[in-house]
């Protein structure tokens, strides 16, 4: 015996000696367990899915299996991670550890019909799937939030910008309801991702499976998988799962950005339309007046760590099929990463939003200042005096610039002016009363009539409302079941465990 | 009278002397017709659809939108594209055209509840469900000749490669299978995107709807959409149906552009598994040699294409709600184009693969030449030895070796050059026999043990593409619905019209 | 003669018949005139260069050089694009018009020694040569056009923010003094690349260049190049020029975009400090009051598009030596797009600057209405109290609060506020004199004391500005020297042309 | 005494009480020292830099100044980071460090005439500078491992390949040729971009400066820095270097991924042409006939990794003047940790280049194979025959088509064949010498015929390898000038401590 390795020592299949002649240089080894980060989780589990799968179907002796199941419990009694650094890490650690407790002749069985190919691509998928898990239900409760802090809000009357310009009030509640359809956007993407990633490689190997007759629908069950990825050289070789996750991540981040520079732009002093709680924000070590808004700039920083994950992915997988597989660590990394931005930045909105200080005079005052209000006037030339809309939008348009140019306010308009613009244009006067002047340049009015699907007058904002309730309420209960597919899964595992282990 | 501009010669609200002063600079006019570019049919629509809404709820006198419904026939009559362009071009030219053929009395009515925002946002979602709707027959039919191509390979035995080494014997009819997989993914990505996609903005006007009392479902039902988005802001101010759309365009772009190395990879000398049609390649000014592989390579520009989208989108929809407005023409333009690479390259693939060269002695010679065989060759040890698999892996492990070091081919090695091997590892022979050796090491058998879920024995790979084939019809049954949806729509808007005009 | 084509039909080297059997198929001929685009300059300019050296060298017969040149000369005299075209178009259409009207015996003698590889690579190096020689006098142009606005600004008190907030106040003229720092950066940047960028591939063939004596020191002469590549693979097969023009553009385009966002902030209403001309604005379809400022969305949008650019082209680039090469259409298509956007960008830019409204009277009042002044009221804590620097801050700290908290503005603050705030702080009030407290709050004495090197006061910045006007000289002296060198090249060229015709 | 906190125990000036009312959220807290990273020095260096400055200008009183200088030389002799840590970690330790120590009356003091913001840009110019500094010699030494290995290798005739296919013969020495001037470009980018670096922005505060007349000139000294940047707003608030820095790796990587792509593919078995010795390789799980080249793959992640960082850059940079602040720390992160991994791939390729085992006689027999020479027979037609370049290369096109067809191998071919095509294509044969065939037919005359500049002809590659390492002789001699610009600065640094300690 002149090679194989003392099992008390046994420090993996790559040893110089066998295959290779020389000892791989360090900087090259990154499948160490502290690298392998969130993905130790599944390929833990799949050590003892495999070996129940092999012990059932009699691929190796039973007493085997057993023992091997047995040597898994122990370690998790000692702590996972902790015992399989000590085995010398890695995605093969659990394999380590199981031969030098139990030497080659036992340890050495565990890793039948199976390869680093469906190994590292389980331990991928799993991690993706435990963070979406983790992730959907704070997505949810920011959904929530934002649900139950619309309601509130609903005649909160604001200005809407487009091109950074005052366009038409609106209310802020009708703009806190936007953001619960956005992110009812993300959760339907991750959830949708998720049937095509919840899918077994398991039992793939490296690309063509084995000859060994495993069963690849049992790993499946024990993993909680919804069923075995049909083709073995799809499970392993194809890695549209990780750019998927990727742009939902992206896609997230674009959004969550968003989010961050309204409330960038609406707790400048200038706008002074909300103020950050002080807890969200820091000062300065010189400029004592400062309160800068931290949070949504950490908000901001997710959409660029996302956007910069997609480039990165994509070109992680230009290759040919099977041709990048050490550069995908970088997108693994990545992505891991990114997760947990997306659930501190969630957790800070959480907090945040409900505690926000809204400045409802301020919004109020902003509303009616800058002609948010100039189409109702535009609107009332129509009702009141059957102008077509083009001819009502080309006066008020002269009667805003003639407002501007004199210094009047919006609020202080009178019908002579209207009439001075329609003479201007038409060459008549268009004698708007001033009642129907009035209505029209109340920005609380402005919103109050628009009542058609979907716009923000209070009771339409409020009807809206009732059906993305419905629709959240539906997407905790869809959240449930994933998880529970997961939890219950795991039980059906330990459950085989036990069986086995007690026979 | 003395702003408003003559009927005949009008071009549009945005003239000096209305609320703005002077003319805008040429080169920032950018919404013409020309730019516009897939759009214009969206909005054209629009003009009916809300023309068509606009008279049957009596918000403009009926004569008038009958009259602006029967001049927009003659436009389709005239052409639209070239009739919008006479009046002036841009979003806003139908507009034109009305006031010019109707003068403002009449044709200055049909903007009433509308704006650029919905305007835009219906060009830029009916111009992505075109394309999206042209696009998934076209790659309906390349899985088609992918699954097809497949069941007639599943014999064709030829190497895997991962780490851009020999792997293990697989088929190409295998090979073929995962490709349909892989573009079955990409339908399902395409076709969950269109149901976020396919809902109406139309009557969001610019975010808050509109004070007249619009039907936004009579629009939506008359468009072919799903329903109207529910909240006016995210109607028009949110765009991550752009990012999901790049995102989904990059994703494909990823699969396609691997699957041209794939091509680029097996047709280089060295390899010669494959032939590319010479109608597919070029050949050089100086180096009459060479047949360079053409279509694979513009495979490979689409992947750069559509991330260089992916990039660009999301610089895009940086900033405050509303804030990017001009920049999206960017993302619009960079779609389109998109669309266009993804249906030319996927024709390309659909002549081309059928009409592929496979060299199947040289996938053979080449699948057993280069060691692909020797986990089978541990699975002997396993099965008729009962070595543990790790013991006989790395005993395999030194007997490749050895074979390299001394000139054996792989088919050439006998039983004393493995127990040379496993004296070695374990201190003495372990007698594999030379039938076990023998079947272990042909390549095709290599294959037919490979017979669980997934793995390319071709009773098993005939078996999955058996039900590749039926997700194929359902997802061809998906997309007829989906353009009956839209064509029915259509039909419903021109029986509205009809019956309006016939009045 | 069997294959060879008819001279005045002739279609080009690759037909079917020759080295392959078959047309190519539509969608894959992309190597048109029309997609050639900006490159067609300088692959026309190849021909004359490489018919001299030939002709010079005698490695054709003179009077076949001469024949050919002066053929050129009349392709030049009936439009080369047109002529080009009607031979077939494409980068070897000049060789294509050559054997059409002189037949193969003479036109079949232009490429020898030549290849795609480096007419491609000419045509891609001259077109950036040509756009950076024209894209530089414009940035210097706008750079003379900050500097000069700069001066006129030295004494704007405005205020300046960090984090959304403000920060301190500074001058108008000293951030227009930052941008053209910025710019000058960005011309650095650019005639550095410009170095590496104007080498000489003509000659490298493919990448070994050529049996025959060719003097590719001459080619590069009569190009304008410094010198010749010095590795023929290098000049063809790295494209790390591609690359970093790109980078160049989008560094400059992120400084353009950032440039953008600065004029969308301050031209909202809530700001209200500077005004963009109604000639660089829009307006809305419905809501009549909108101006909305075009130009600085156009600036942003080019930052989107040269962020797309670089992505894409390190995806095509990804590969091995000489893999990638159809593919860097897509690279060359964006950056001549992107180089046309930087000058369009940049004569707005131009324009808009000299003609932007600034609002002295809002800055100043911006300047001092939200304490960017409180480092100055530390700063006379320290200086005529002698306190710590931390002291003084925290001190003002809980005056800043207490002043916010109280409703009352910082020009209002009096002394003992100040002691209030360092009783609170210290337990003791600290005496600030009356006079050092209202010198310290006022903005336009907070902008003066700063005199330090690179500072704001208006005299520190016109010493400054100095400087940056003479780097300004010296960089457009570097502009008209890369002009020249290519302009001369150009008359040596034709001069050389003369001479063989003449003979 | 009510605020102010007890020296001992001293938190920074961020705290609940003073401007702002509450404490930050832990997950904002992100400015510790253990995130700060490669930063640490640059920002402890400046708390030297500045007291000196300080003190020598007497703005804080000299025994002040002196007893920091004190205090912060045993805290180098306890150590920087973890003192610091103890004193709460972040950018702000130091002077909390000095307060804890020697009371806020003292400690209170190094603070004046600085702020958050440019110590931060301080602290990530010198982790740039200190990252260049460390790599450069890294890339030169690799330079030098390439122009050595490249003189050695002058006669290793070996294929060249574009479109994937055989081109022409060159030699591997003229492609480890082409290396050294590729990376030679890199270092030229990164040492262009060190001029535009290693500029001071101490002292612009956090835009504007100070009103206390520190002296930016003497900071700048006593770093090493060219000159203080001469606007104080471009200082802090311009982040192009960021970009720039981040593009030079971009383009490396793209570099070093190229490199990496050429060794996998020449690695593969069907090419065999190097073998990757076995320290660089892994081997699989299963598949123990697998030598997977890690070290390429390594390379190939390191341009993934950049491509994503310049997205990610990118995009943290879209903004106004001043918004982006904290999104920086993702741009931070990704700069640290791309230099790491450049440090660790050039490294790597260091190793392996020398160790490469490169198998001459496949690339011979390669190079020979697939029709290389073709052009070589067209150019002996010409030389011989004189034929028109486009003659001969139809007519050789046609003899390539027939070999092929006739399973004749190219160095096979005989006149014969030759007269065969020339008689299809000219309706003659054209009666080649067999002399002239053969040489035209052996790859090494090939390439010993390309003697023109630049070309792989032994003598001329010998010839212009002589140039570059006298290139590369000037590159190190520029490297060690910029290192000992730092290293004497750091000394005159320590001195001036030194001089005023000793007071």
């Amino acid at each position: 015996m002149v090679k194989q390795q003392d099992s008390k020592s046994y420090r993996g299949f790559r040893t110089a000696g066998i295959r290779l002649t020389e000892e791989l240089i360090p900087s090259l080894m990154d499948h160490k367990t502290e690298t392998l980060g969130d993905m130790l989780p599944g390929m833990h589990q799949f050590d003892k899915v495999h070996l129940v799968m092999l012990t059932e179907t009699g691929l190796i002796p039973k007493s085997d299996g057993i023992a091997m199941l047995r040597s898994l419990r122990e370690m998790e009694a000692r702590g996972v991670e902790k015992s399989r650094l000590e085995s010398g890490g890695g995605m093969h650690s659990g394999e380590q550890y199981l031969i030098r407790r139990l030497g080659e002749s036992v340890g050495g069985r565990i890793h039948l019909g199976r390869s680093s190919g469906d190994v590292g691509e389980i331990g991928r998928r799993v991690a993706m799937r435990t963070h979406i898990l983790e992730f959907l239900p704070i997505l949810n409760e920011f959904r929530k939030v934002l649900l139950n802090l619309a309601d509130r809000h609903l005649e909160t009357v604001m200005p809407g910008y487009t091109h950074g310009q005052h366009a038409q009030p609106t209310t802020f509640g009708h703009w806190l309801s936007m953001w619960a359809c956005v992110f009812a956007r993300d959760f339907a993407r991750f959830s949708e991702f998720y049937k095509r990633l919840n899918q077994s490689p398991a039992g793939a190997a490296i690309l063509t499976g084995t000859e060994f007759p495993i069963d690849r629908h049992r790993q499946s069950e024990l993993f909680g998988f919804e069923e075995p990825i049909p083709n073995t050289i799809d499970a392993i070789l194809s890695h549209d799962e990780i750019l998927e996750c990727s742009a939902a991540l992206a896609i997230l981040g674009s959004n969550i950005g968003r989010l961050g520079e309204d409330l960038m732009t609406w707790s400048m002093s200038e706008f002074a339309m909300i103020d950050v709680p002080d807890r969200f924000c820091g000062t300065s070590s010189i400029m004592m007046q400062k309160k800068n808004p931290y949070a949504p700039q950490a908000m901001k920083g997710f959409a660029a760590e996302t956007a910069g994950l997609m480039t990165m992915a994509l070109v992680v997988e230009k290759g040919a099929t099977g041709l990048p597989i050490m550069e995908r660590s970088h997108s693994e990394k990545g992505l891991w990463s990114a997760f947990a931005s997306a659930r501190a930045r969630l957790r800070d909105a959480i907090e945040l939003f409900p505690a926000l200080i809204v400045k409802k005079d301020r919004m109020l005052e902003l509303a009616g200042s800058y002609w948010g209000q100039a189409a109702d006037v535009a609107g009332a030339l129509v009702r009141e005096k059957g102008l077509p809309w083009r001819t009502a939008h080309q006066t008020v348009g002269i009667l805003v610039r003639l407002s501007i140019e004199r210094g009047v306010k919006p609020l202080d308009v009178t019908s002579s002016l209207v009439d001075e613009a329609s003479i201007d244009y038409m060459g008549k006067p268009v004698g708007l009363s001033e009642k129907a002047l009035a209505a029209a340049l109340d920005p609380t009015q402005v919103v109050g009539r628009r009542t058609i699907f979907g716009a923000p007058a209070p009771a339409a904002a409020r009807r809206e409302l009732e059906a993305f309730n419905k629709q959240y309420d539906k997407d905790v209960a869809r959240t449930t079941a994933m998880q529970s597919q997961v939890a219950e899964a795991a039980k059906k595992l330990e459950g085989a465990i036990d069986a086995l282990v007690a026979a």
